[in-house]
C-alpha cells in the first residue's frame, strides 16, 4: 500500500485515469433519479421515449457522481487526502444511457500554495468522462484542497 | 396542475425557492459515499473524527445532488422541461453534516435563444444551498436548455 499523497506529490501535467470502466444500469439510473432528480426521462423508459432524449438517460448529477467515484478509484491517488473546493465549468456533452460503461481521464493543470490555509495547497485538475465508444459525456475542472507534507515557515505568502 | 413551462416563461430576475427543507441523515451520507465517494470522512464517524473535518460530512456530490432535488421541487417549474448543459463555478462553502436540513434559493440570470437549437432557449440560473442556520453550503450557476413554446420563423440567428 502506498503512503497517502500530499500536496507536494502533485505536479502540473500529471495524468491519471480509471483502472477500469464502470457500467451504468437502468435500475441504478432510476434509483438515483427517484432520490435526487425525479424527472420523467430519468425515471421511466416509456415516458422517456416521448421526450427529446428518446429514451431513459441518467441524471447529469448521477453521471457527475459516477465521475467522482472514477476519480477516487483512479491513479490520481487523492483518496482521503483532498477536500473539494469548487468545480469550474462542468459540461454534459452527451446523455448516459443504461448499458453504458464510463471511465475517466484527467490532467493536473495547477498546483499552488493556498494563501488562506498555509498547511494546504490547491490542486486543480481537468477531467473527461468517456463512454464505451470513447465519446466524451462529461467534462469538468475540479479544485481541491490538499494537505502539505511540510508547512513552509513564515506561513502563507 | 399548471401546464409545463416553456422557455418563454423564464425571465431574468425571476426568483425561486424550496417549498421545504430536506434533512440529511448519517445513513444517507454513508450510503451515497459507499457508491460514489468512498473516502473516510464520508463513510465512518470514527475515521472522520481523525480528519480535518472533525466528523462525518456529506460528499460534495451528495450535497450537489440534493441541490438538484431541491431545484426540481422548487417553484422554478423546470420539472421535466430542462436538459442540463453545464454548471459554471460550483463552490462548496461549508461541510454538510448529519442532521443538517438544506433548502435552495435561486435567481434566473440569463434567458436567451439557442444559436445551435432554434427550438430551444438557454436559461441560466444561480443557486445557493443553505442549511438550517441560513449558512451557505453550496453555490452554483446552472445552464439549462428549455424547449420553446413557439419556434421563431427563420430558425436560429
Amino acid at each position: 500500500m502506498e503512503p497517502p499523497r500530499a500536496f507536494e506529490d502533485f505536479a502540473v501535467g500529471q495524468r491519471f485515469r480509471s483502472a477500469r470502466a464502470r457500467a451504468v444500469g437502468a435500475a441504478q439510473i432510476k434509483t438515483f433519479a427517484a432520490e435526487f432528480d425525479p424527472q420523467p426521462f430519468h425515471l421511466d423508459e416509456e415516458a422517456a421515449r416521448r421526450t427529446p432524449f428518446g429514451g431513459l438517460v441518467a441524471s447529469g448529477w448521477h453521471t457527475a457522481a459516477l465521475g467522482m467515484r472514477l476519480i477516487v478509484d483512479s491513479d490520481l491517488g487523492l483518496d482521503g487526502q483532498g477536500a473539494g473546493v469548487a468545480v469550474e465549468n462542468m459540461r454534459w456533452r452527451r446523455p448516459v444511457r443504461a448499458g453504458d460503461a464510463l471511465r475517466v481521464e484527467g490532467t493536473v493543470i495547477e498546483a499552488r500554495a493556498s494563501r488562506s490555509r498555509p498547511a494546504s495547497g490547491i490542486v486543480k485538475f481537468q477531467t473527461r468522462l468517456l463512454n464505451q465508444r470513447d465519446e466524451v459525456v462529461l467534462e469538468a475542472s475540479h479544485v481541491v484542497l490538499v494537505s502539505r507534507r511540510s508547512v513552509p515557515s513564515g506561513g502563507a505568502r
